[in-house]
């Protein structure tokens, strides 16, 4: 189930889906894509026998996934004390619009891990990690900008859940109607949607002279296609 | 707590902001904003001591947030079933880029719901939420289709949590640097960021002469300044 050379992550009681069924999918690579694209992530966790849910940042590397967290944070406190973590990660890919109500539906790609967190203590790696986060929104950034300082880098924790226990879920294509509800006279059909980039505002501090790089200028998510399994 | 005259939520321990708390809004105008512009939000529950966490199409009424749920869905039966729940919305706003690693951030604005609960069994006004949840999407389109029916009103569940113990987080505006860095020579600033739509693709089966209306060509999310209290 951990060895990353498996192409499909194996099914288990808490991620079989029941409903839908066809829309589940095990492929390492689909799940993958999914993460990589997703600019954030819900993780969830239980404190004092309350679920919560919160959103963060996250980067995927290699078969486990990675967020940062103030030391002193809730969710840090909670995961590494014991509390099982569920982390989904939803992209939105279009609204369907069927001729009956109940039909209307949203094209998406979501994935959930279920896990437990652990810490990564050591510096260098914790480095790393918080380099790549800034990489997985602008690849290359890291190189570019200050790294973090030793200083840096204890005072932030970084957390960990291996993409073992996971699954996705994926609805394409047009609505799915009562045979009767074709002949309405309504329009019917998708309006794809994507997070998209507008115009960079460039920070008031910024000194003269220094230009927006492209990956500014003509900022994009990776496609599907794009994705390696590395 | 619960009245909706009050146009600010009172803090719990639980929805107190322990850390960032600049960032942190009990505004219900705020709340609200967040909520009628998200598409999706992602409910939180627990089964057998593990926290799910799975999107979800949602819609505001007055002060209470409803959703639909299959009779037989995990998530129906744990939340029926006593599990608290934890409803969050996230917009993202904004990629910003600082020019060290650490200080890159998101513009965004969330919003964190807690509480129990409860399923609306009223068939009429069951309809009436199934009908709301298509508007939210597409505001006036559930007067444009057929409506449920009895029958499909009956075999779909419909759950909703009142909007008291919640509040908001938001980030805006550029990065925040370290004194010393601002000197770096390296791009900053912000990738503003929106869910767009896209070129609308009918149906297959959509009978011809039947062209797109302007809210499907110029579809857009309703803009925080356009949400009313109710």
């Amino acid at each position: 189930m951990a060895d990353e050379t498996h192409d499909t992550l194996t099914p288990t009681a808490r991620t079989t889906l029941k409903r839908q069924p066809g829309k589940g999918s095990y492929d390492r690579k689909l799940i993958y894509s999914i993460l990589d694209e997703a600019l954030i992530s819900h993780i969830g966790f239980i404190d004092d026998g309350v679920p919560f849910v919160l959103p963060t940042n996250h980067v995927r590397i290699g078969d486990r996934l990675c967020f940062h967290s103030a030391i002193a944070a809730r969710r840090r406190v909670c995961l590494l004390g014991g509390s099982p973590a569920c982390v989904t990660v939803t992209l939105v890919d279009g609204l369907v619009l069927a001729r009956s109500a109940l039909h209307h539906s949203m094209n998406f790609r979501s994935v959930v891990i279920l896990g437990q967190v652990s810490e990564v203590t050591d510096t260098q790696e914790k480095t790393r990690i918080l380099e790549a986060l800034v990489d997985h929104v602008v690849p290359g950034r890291s190189g570019e900008v200050r790294s973090p300082s030793v200083k840096e880098a204890r005072a932030t924790a970084v957390l960990s859940i291996p993409i073992n226990e996971a699954s996705a879920k994926v609805r394409t294509g047009p609505p799915n109607e009562e045979e009767r509800d074709y002949a309405l006279p309504v329009w019917a059909g998708v309006i794809p949607t994507a997070l998209t980039a507008g115009t960079p505002v460039p920070d008031p501090k910024l000194a003269p002279g220094i230009d927006p790089p492209a990956y500014v200028t003509h900022y994009q998510r990776p496609s599907p296609s794009s994705t390696s399994q590395s």
